[in-house]
C-alpha cells in the first residue's frame, strides 16, 4: 500500500474529469472546508496549522461519488472525507492536500420503518430525528452538535453522546446495522456491509472507504423533560448521577454532572445555577418526573430548571451544553482552556472520580457524562483543563492512566494515539481492499507509516 | 393492632350487608378461589392444606369495594385479596378464613397516554398489553402467567419477569407511578399514593390496603422476535446470556438460560432442542436480528428456532416456558420437582453460577433469568430441585446463601422469611393506618405476630 500518495496533479485536468459534480476551488472556501473543531486542542491547533486541501468536491449521488473516486484513484490524489466538520480530532484536516470530499449534499432518507432508518451519509442528525419522530421514533444517540452534524461523520468519528446512558457507544454491537461504502480504486465499487461486518468501517475516521449510506436502529421517542439540579457538594452530585444511572426503572437520555465553576461559563443558564454550586443536567422521560424529587432529596439536590416535553424546541436546549459543547461554551469565554476525554473504571462508589477531583482541583474541572459500557453505567468524562504547557497536559493524562482512567487522547491526529490504541487488523485488511493506493486521509494511521 | 382477628360472624347477616355486591358462597367455588400456585412447594402444600375462606366477594366498582371494606371492618372479618391467584407463595390462601376479595371484575382502563397507563387492579396484563399496543406501547414487564394474571396481583406479589432484563424489578423506582387503595376501617377511605409513596404498598402482598387502581409506565412496543439457541456446554450458554445482557446496543426483553435436562420437559419444543444440549430462550427486537449470528458464533451456539415479529401470537410463545412457567411445565411431567428463587452476586464472569452448577449437579437444575439489578445485568435463577426432604431443601438454600447467593425462599408464606427479610418500617406504619384492625391477610407478617 502506498503511504505517501503521489500528488503531482494538474487541477484543471482533474476538475474537468469531474464534469457534472459540484466543485469548489475558491481558496477561502476550500480553507474553511479543510477545518474541523480540532482547535479545542492547542497541540492540534499548532500541528495542523496551514493544512488545507486543494479543492472541495461535493457529490450529490452515489454515481457522482463513484465518478469522484475513479478520478482520485487515477490521479493518486489524497481524499479527506467530511460531513459537517464538527469533530475535534483533525480528521477532516488533510495532511497532504488533495480533495476534500464534502458529503453534506447526500441527504436522501430512503425509508424509516419500525425502529430502523436507512439514510444517506450527509443527512443531518436533527433532520433524521425530526422525520423519525413522525412515526414515534428518534435517533438513539446524538452528539451535542446534532443540529449540524451528519450521520456519516458521526459514525466515522464519533463515539457516543446524548443517549449513550441507555444505548452505550456507537461501536457497540447493535447500534449500526449496515453501511454502504465506495472504494477508491481504478474501478471503484459499491460495497454493502451488514451485521458484524459494519465494524470494518465503524469508527474508522473515514479512512476505510467513502461511507455513502447507512442503516441505523432508532429509539422510541419518549416525551422528554430537561432538568437542572444543583448541589453544594460535587461528589454528592456525582453520586446522584450514578444513582440515577443505576435506576433501571427510570428512562433517561442524558446524565451530565459539572463541577463548579463549569456552569458559570454557560451565560444563558446562569440564573438557574448559583455561584459555587455543582450541577446535574438531565434529560428523562416524562413518566419519571414524579419519581425524581425523591431521588434528588436523597442527595440534597435542588431542582432549579425544568422544561416540559411540550416545550421541547423552545428556549435553551440543555443537551447543547453537554458533551463537547461544554468545551465549546467554556472556550468561547476562556480560549485558554482545553479538555480531556476519559472513561473512569467500573466502580459505583466513584473513588477514582473523587481522587481526581481533589488531586487536580481547579486545574482539571470535572465534567462527567454517565454512559453504559458493557452493561454497566459508569462515568465518562470530558474534563476541562486550564492549559499551561504540552508537558503538563501529557503529565495530567499520564497520571489519569496510572490511576486506571482510560484516556482517549484528543490532542493527537494519529488514530492509534487517541482512543483506539491499536488498529483493528480487520479494519486494516479492509482498508487494503477498499483503498489500495492509500489515498484516504493519509498520514493518520501509524500502522501504515512504518510499512 | 389486633393480630388474630375476631371471627364470630353470622354469614347470613354479613352477606345481607353486602347487598348489590356479587358474593359466592358455594363451598367448591370458595375453596377454588382460596387457592393459588403455592403447590409448587411441597412445604407450602402441607402447611396450607385445607385453608379456605368462608365466602368470596367480587366487587366491580370502587363504591362496592368501600362497601365491602366497611362491612369487613364492622364484623372484624379477615380479608384476603386476590387477582387471578397465579402467585406461588400462598399469599392468596387465607390462614383464618373470612372473605376472599376477588378483584378480577375491576377491569376498567381509564386512559393510556404516551408511555403511561391508568387501570383498575383486575385488568389482565395481556389485556392491557393488547390495548397499549394500539398506540405503540406495551407493558414493561410481565410474569410468565401474563395471559391470566392481573396487574393488581402482579404489583402486590410479583418481583419482575419478562422485561426485567431492561427495566429491572417492579419495586425499582420508576416502575410504578401511582396506586389507589381502599382502607379497611369503620369508615373506609380511598387513598391515592404517588411518586415514592407507592413503595408503602408496592410488593406488600395485599396486606396494606385494597389496591383498586394503578398507574404504570409503559415500554415502547418493538417488533419482537423469539429465538432458541442451543449449546453443548452449559457455562458457555450462561456466558452467552451474560454477553447479550451486557450488549447495550441490543434491545431485548428476555434472556433465559436452561441447563439440560430442563428443556426436555417442554414437550412442545423438544424438536428444537436436541437431547443433552443446554438452551437460551431469547426475545429480542427485530433490529438486533442481523447482529445475533455473530454473537451466537462467538459462543459456539446454534440457532434452532426463530419466530418473527409478524408471527407473534401464532404457535408457541417462548415466554410461557420461562420464569415460573418453567417450574409449571416441569412439574406437569414430574410433580416431585420443586424450585428455588435466587439472585446471583454481581460478577460478570459467573463464577458462583459455575460453582453451583457443578456442586449440585442434577439435583439442582440451573435455570437462569438475566435481569438488571441496580444498573447491572446479573443472573437471577429459578433452579429446579429434585426434592427429597425439607431438611435437604433447607440445606441447599443455606449453601447458596453461604456462597453469596440471595435466596427469596418460595417455601414459606411468612413475608419476612421470603425475599423481604425484614418488613419496611414505612410499610408497617402505613399498614397500621389503612388496616387498624389487622384484617388484611392476617398471619403472614412475622413482625405483627410478636406484638
Amino acid at each position: 500500500m502506498t503511504t505517501t500518495p503521489i500528488k503531482s496533479v494538474d487541477w484543471e485536468v482533474f476538475v474537468a474529469a469531474l464534469v457534472g459534480v459540484e466543485v469548489i476551488v475558491d481558496a477561502a472556501q476550500v480553507a474553511k472546508l479543510s477545518q474541523d473543531y480540532h482547535t479545542f486542542s492547542p497541540i492540534l491547533q499548532r500541528q495542523l496549522a496551514g493544512k488545507v486541501g486543494d479543492i472541495v468536491v461535493r457529490p450529490a449521488t452515489e454515481a457522482e461519488v463513484l465518478q469522484v473516486a475513479a478520478v482520485c484513484a487515477k490521479y493518486r490524489v489524497p481524499v479527506t472525507v467530511r460531513g459537517a466538520g464538527t469533530g475535534n480530532y483533525g480528521q477532516c484536516v488533510p495532511l497532504h492536500g488533495g480533495v476534500i470530499l464534502d458529503m453534506s449534499r447526500m441527504q436522501r432518507i430512503p425509508w424509516i420503518e419500525a425502529g430502523i432508518a436507512r439514510l444517506e451519509a450527509g443527512v443531518k442528525l436533527a433532520t433524521l430525528d425530526k422525520k423519525a419522530r413522525v412515526s414515534g421514533w428518534e435517533i438513539r444517540m446524538a452528539p451535542s452538535t446534532y443540529r449540524t452534524a451528519t450521520i456519516g461523520g458521526f459514525i466515522a468519528g464519533g463515539s457516543g453522546g446524548i443517549g449513550s446512558i441507555t444505548y452505550g457507544q456507537l461501536r457497540d454491537r447493535g447500534n449500526l446495522l449496515a453501511l454502504k461504502v465506495v472504494t477508491i480504486e481504478d474501478e471503484p465499487r459499491v460495497i454493502e456491509l451488514r451485521g458484524d461486518d459494519v465494524q470494518k468501517v465503524n469508527h474508522a475516521w473515514g479512512v476505510n472507504g467513502i461511507i455513502i449510506e447507512l442503516e441505523i436502529p432508532l429509539a422510541p421517542a419518549y416525551p422528554w423533560v430537561e432538568i437542572i439540579v444543583t448541589f453544594d457538594d460535587f461528589m454528592t452530585a456525582a453520586r446522584f448521577g450514578q444513582a440515577l444511572g443505576n435506576a433501571d426503572g427510570m428512562v433517561k437520555k442524558l446524565i451530565t454532572v459539572f463541577a463548579s465553576p463549569i456552569p458559570s461559563y454557560f451565560t444563558a443558564l446562569r440564573q438557574y445555577i448559583p455561584d459555587k454550586t455543582h450541577a446535574a443536567f438531565l434529560i428523562v422521560a416524562e413518566s419519571c418526573l414524579e419519581l425524581l424529587p425523591g431521588l434528588i432529596q436523597e442527595y440534597n439536590g435542588k431542582l432549579t430548571y425544568q422544561k416540559s416535553a411540550q416545550d421541547v424546541g423552545k428556549g435553551v436546549n440543555l443537551g447543547e451544553f453537554t458533551w463537547n459543547h461544554t468545551t465549546l461554551h467554556t472556550r468561547s469565554v476562556d480560549p485558554s482552556i482545553t479538555y480531556l476525554q476519559s472513561l473512569f473504571p467500573t466502580d459505583k462508589s466513584l473513588q477514582t472520580v473523587e481522587h481526581m477531583f481533589h488531586h487536580f482541583g481547579d486545574e482539571v474541572m470535572m465534567h462527567l457524562e454517565f454512559i453504559r459500557v458493557n452493561g454497566t453505567v459508569i462515568p465518562a468524562a470530558l474534563q476541562l483543563v486550564r492549559y499551561t504547557t504540552e508537558e503538563r497536559l501529557n503529565e495530567i493524562m499520564r497520571y489519569h492512566e496510572a490511576n486506571g482512567v482510560f484516556i482517549a487522547n484528543p490532542h493527537t491526529y494519529i488514530i492509534e494515539d487517541g482512543g483506539r490504541k491499536q488498529m483493528d487488523p480487520e479494519q486494516l485488511k479492509f482498508k487494503q481492499m477498499v483503498d489500495p493506493y492509500g489515498l484516504m486521509n493519509p498520514g493518520k494511521i501509524r500502522a501504515l507509516m512504518t510499512q
